[in-house]
């Protein structure tokens, strides 16, 4: 199941990203399961990772690299195997893929970063694996971004990709990405994996604040289930072989290249939510006139993640008892139950701690019946906002994730 | 759906306490949905309530009456209609229906306590209730507790009750229960509703702190869906008309009555639990070793509210790699995963940060194939720890609150 429809785009090459696929049949025999990105020495890499403590092997090994090394030259992703939860046999099965990949490419092992995938608990099939790269190095072309884009699935029903060209100060930018993940979606950041690059000259350390910036407002935005996965992974590449060089843009101009990376997280993370287990519905939650933009964060989450809400819009049923409910327990500071004002799909439905005089039954039932519904809430205390994506909750989740061995 | 069976008990009638019912036809013609708890003159009466900021019409009378007040006589109980979100009609329903009883069992109206469970957002219908407070007068019993576990039900299955009779320094204390909740459960506090009445004299600021100690060790420690309702209420009542009085006890006799009356809170409380919305398992989260309890509580209902750990369950998988995952995200203080021991029914499944050498998968399914599964995790990072009691997340309880409209 997912929302509407959300077919791959055309994808721009990024000059200066080679990707190649290969098939190692680490969960299904023939599934193209390994994804390579090959890097053009000079870029600029960032990502961010993982809050949850138990992460997975590959994690840790980004981690370690992105904090000392830099120049990095190849991602090497395999899907169907999470690596995590595997100890340190876990760090050393990675370590070996990516140091049979930096032999093969003749570069040190820190320029190559893993990343994994899939089911957790398992020992990662190594010989597999490394048996696979060559045909993943033979097959490395700009214009593989598509056949990534459907290599790094799990439970996801669909590929998911972005591509943008802009122009800045009269300079062309092109900007590709790709995601994965459709459950255990509360990144932490960030979602499962999402890959993205332009060919704009960025310097590191910029290139890492415009990532957590994008990352802040995209992937750090949704919830499936509240479970943060042990692998979450997200990587900007800068490759400096297009026209744009971000150290001579000021500082509207910077802004501009910031908001078209940010653009390309949210779009990414919506499809995240699009295609999420289950799902039927597509859900704005969105909380204005708050303190402070962590209470409004920490309310929309709330009722994003409520059970209760999630089974009423699976229902269409505009319940909004419930969605009053988990903000009155959401923890607000300072909360007015009077003033809230509660609108679905533009519906005044409740107002001075009760249903609103002017709402009716029939107008919140159309409200909820489409495939997208914006919740807002307005606590009218002050002026933080704050905004999350999520899906409701069907039968269809439920036996998604009693059947899958995570 | 339910787990096990858990057929009422045998009541042992409270010397002090009446209770009649009657159908006032609110949300089901005929049935019964009005239950009264006469109270004799010189028992003493305590309630914690719900924490949720939309807490009910019902809620916020009790709350404001059991702090000026005291002496309370009467207690008003309808089901089909939570009188809650209804704004200052709530509020004016709520007291039209306690000053009804009032005048009709010449008290003043500080003395009746009003509570209320079932749909949110409607207002009560005030005429109905008051129409059948005489049916439920005439019908006032001291063995009448079978027939109020029942008229409070909403979406449970089967309604639930314990009785017990002690003897503390030689004197006989009979304590009667009955509680009702199986969705919107994550009291705090209370479960949605809970009554229990002992024959022993107990003076009201200890009967308070008798409360809220069973109440933490009890409602405060389940959860179905993380859900706070917005009536949650629990009432403890001392009639003073049996053998005991507290204030004859030394320390000893004083804990074992706590002692007692905790063992009812929890009972009831696993009740709930046992009967929760879908529930085909009941499972205990424990975490030991932790450097605070507080640390240990977050990182309990971290794991018992997973979706993906509760769908895991529902499969009787042993999916331990949900639940390192649940553990990893729940901001336990200076975790160390290679010192994290987990057990699922005795049977060691990880360690050292992942899968222990000793486990196979057919221990694993053994373990969790059960209706009762014990999860237990060991930090060893201190002494602290913390218990709660939840369920999976089955199919169930997605098409029971899709259909059923809080």
């Amino acid at each position: 199941m997912a929302v509407g429809e959300a077919p791959l785009p055309q994808f721009f090459p990024i000059a200066g990203v080679r990707i190649g696929t290969a098939s190692a049949g680490i969960k299904k025999p023939g599934r193209q399961d390994i994804t390579i990105f090959e890097i053009a020495e000079g870029a600029t890499v960032a990502g961010v990772f993982t809050k949850n403590a138990f992460c997975a092997a590959p994690v840790q090994i980004c981690q370690k690299y992105l904090r000392h090394a830099s120049a990095i030259r190849y991602l090497l992703i395999n899907t169907g195997n999470a690596n995590a939860g595997t100890g340190k046999a876990g760090l050393n099965n990675a370590q070996a893929t990516i140091a049979a990949l930096a032999e093969k490419t003749q570069v040190s092992v820190e320029k190559v970063l893993p990343f994994s995938t899939g089911v957790i608990g398992e020992h990662l099939p190594v010989e597999k694996v490394i048996q696979a790269l060559d045909a993943g190095l033979a097959n490395l072309s700009a214009d593989h971004w598509s056949a990534a884009a459907k290599a790094i699935m799990t439970t996801d029903t669909r590929p998911k990709g972005v591509s943008k060209k802009i122009h800045i100060a009269g300079k062309a930018v092109h900007i590709s990405g790709i995601s994965k993940g459709a459950g255990m979606i509360k990144p932490n950041m960030a979602t499962m994996l999402a890959y993205v690059a332009c060919d704009a000259a960025i310097a590191e350390n910029q290139l890492k604040a415009m990532l957590q910036h994008a990352c802040r407002l995209s992937f750090n935005r949704i919830t499936v289930d509240g479970d943060t996965s042990t692998n979450d992974s997200a990587i900007l590449i800068a490759t400096g072989q297009g026209e744009l060089n971000s150290q001579r843009l000021n500082t509207d101009q910077l802004q501009q290249l910031q908001k078209a990376i940010d653009e390309v997280f949210v779009e990414l993370a919506q499809l995240i939510i699009r295609d999420a287990e289950g799902a039927t519905k597509f859900v704005h939650v969105r909380v204005i006139g708050g303190l402070s933009e962590k209470d409004c964060e920490k309310t929309t989450f709330t009722i994003a993640e409520s059970p209760l809400v999630k089974t009423a819009l699976y229902a269409s049923d505009a319940n909004w008892g419930r969605i009053l409910a988990a903000l009155g327990r959401s923890g607000v500071a300072d909360l007015d139950v009077s003033r809230v004002k509660l609108h679905i799909n533009d519906v005044l439905i409740a107002e001075n701690g009760g249903r609103a005089a002017s709402y009716n039954e029939q107008q919140g039932i159309a409200a909820v019946s489409g495939s997208d519904i914006r919740i807002d809430i307005d606590l009218q205390l002050g002026q933080a906002q704050a905004t999350v994506w999520t899906c409701d909750l069907s039968n269809e989740y439920v036996t998604i994730n009693a059947e899958y061995r995570t």
